[in-house]
């Protein structure tokens, strides 16, 4: 994937440049199932990490499909452009990739003019096999992105469950997208997320009601108010919003530029941050230590066997997992 | 948690005679975190297992909460207890437990018929950390269930996105329990269940217009038609039922048994049974792997300040994991 002569400190240079196409490929490597490119891709932002960096804001944007999600993206992500010191890169879900494998049009098109704004970068991932959701590689292409200049970094997730608790580990503060008036149905499943939400947004109100918009608003405030607090010194705010009429967005805007401040004055910001990337370390640690143990050529002959036994019942999964391990842990080397 | 004298061998022996206090206490050993009684646990399992066991059908319960999950399963259940040869355990999800720790009497409560009954075994499991999930530790639950005699087995999961990717390894056969009229505008997570539904069950249509209730039967009968099939000869029944009334019960438990029939013939359920095992072993592995790895002298000396260091960005996560795994694979043991 790297040409010759395109090492990975050449890569990491036109990334720290802001080359748009180097970072695409890097993130591109990152994504790779391939040992050698993961590799690689780890070189390049080793590279990166090295440089000093300036302070960065990482924004969830998470919600069942069709709360609006691209919609709001793309209306926040000019709101947040009218100021002229801000890049944004946006790590969206591809609706078109989970059986696909992915299409760049999908989103271009989904965000027409946020992605025709140079200081904008919109990278489309395949959501296959995470339904929806975040991998530790979605934390490694944030902070590529960071390296490329971009200090807003949106990440976009379908709110199902398990994909919340990971963008959790990645970002700064998490929107939790609403549809007023969409029923109490679910709110075993919404109590989860709203756990997790540092503002909630109440999305399409120019297609509701307004009676049903204002039910729905003290419905989630009321909620939300029975919730443990996830900060001391922060209210989520519910807030209605309609990114077709454009009302609402620069309150939301605003509500994060407060949190921000607020988690910075009372340093849970970097704390916040500091754990987060001990979590990616040791996912790192647990990743690389299953693939040297996958490498293991004492494994590599008595797995099969082994496996088959279990298969066929002649041992249990535990006892012919323990003598699988103990061969490794035991073997010479 | 094994009292004096109450080896793992009597635990095995207890179990595979029926006893119910030792089966739950066989649960409870392997619900637990603690090392000591992952291995007792385990223990207990490979006795279990060694002797040859009668065939069993494992059935997957999944819906949203409100989607009426308990009051079906206690229908279904007193159905499938008319036929005499039958005995039904139940793992159940503990709604009261993800914060509180647990409580019995919240399922007793909720299933009272079926907790009468001799033949039924039922077992609520606090579902914190798995989202209404299944866990490793619900398949050993399921196989336990099985070595005492139960030949029906119930796990009920909520609906939310991975926990049923996780059921699905585990289960033969899922059903997935919708409330008819409940909208369309999750359809995106739905179609994600769907495709794994081996029947759908309209609920509470007691409640529901009649009206509503056909309309929601097309809707999902042609959702389900546009879905890859998952069976080869098997095509997914939307079936309108009430547990109140009863109406549809011994339908579900028709179609549940003519795909048993149709899955045993082709060939398909003794090969998903495999995949199954070979699922959990390999869960096994990494979990023994991991274990192994944490307890290394070795790394409980270097990773305070590995961790430190990435922590404080003077290392990136990589290096940092990367140097610590070099440590371990390269260090004398």
């Amino acid at each position: 994937m790297t040409r010759p002569g395109f090492s990975p400190g050449t890569l990491a240079e036109k990334v720290l440049a802001g080359d748009r196409s180097a970072l695409g490929r890097a993130i591109t490597l990152i994504e790779s199932g391939r040992a050698e490119h993961q590799e690689q891709a780890h070189a390049v932002l080793d590279r990166c990490l090295e440089r000093p960096r300036t302070g960065s804001f990482r924004i969830g944007i998470t919600g069942s499909p069709g709360a609006g999600k691209s919609t709001l993206i793309e209306a926040l992500g000019l709101e947040i452009l009218k100021e002229p010191q801000n890049r944004l890169a946006v790590l969206a879900i591809d609706p078109s990739s989970s059986r696909s494998g992915g299409s760049i049009l999908g989103d271009k098109a989904r965000m027409e003019r946020l992605s025709a704004r140079q200081e904008a970068f919109i990278r489309p991932s395949p959501s296959s096999g995470h339904l929806g959701g975040t991998s530790p590689r979605t934390h490694e292409a944030i902070l590529l992105c960071e390296a490329a200049g971009y200090n807003i970094v949106m990440v976009e997730t379908v709110g199902v469950g398990q994909s919340e608790i990971s963008v959790e580990a990645m970002v700064d503060y998490i929107l939790l997208l609403m549809l007023p008036g969409s029923g109490d149905e679910l709110q075993g499943i919404k109590r989860g997320i709203m756990e997790i939400a540092d503002g909630i947004a109440l999305t399409k109100t120019d297609e509701a009601p307004e009676k049903s918009v204002s039910n729905s608003r003290s419905a989630f405030a009321s909620a939300l108010s029975l919730l443990p607090k996830k900060y001391p010194g922060w209210n989520p705010s519910v807030m209605p919003v309609s990114s077709m009429t454009g009302e609402g967005i620069a309150g939301i805007w605003n509500d994060m530029q407060r949190f921000l401040s607020v988690l910075q004055k009372n340093g849970l910001f970097d704390e916040n941050r500091k754990k987060q990337l001990d979590r990616l370390f040791r996912s790192q640690v647990e990743e690389l230590l299953l693939k040297a143990f996958y490498a293991n050529p004492e494994l590599r002959s008595s797995l099969p066997a082994i496996a088959a036994s279990v298969q066929e019942e002649r041992l249990s999964p535990f006892s012919g997992a323990k003598q699988l391990v103990e061969k490794i842990i035991h073997s010479p080397r």
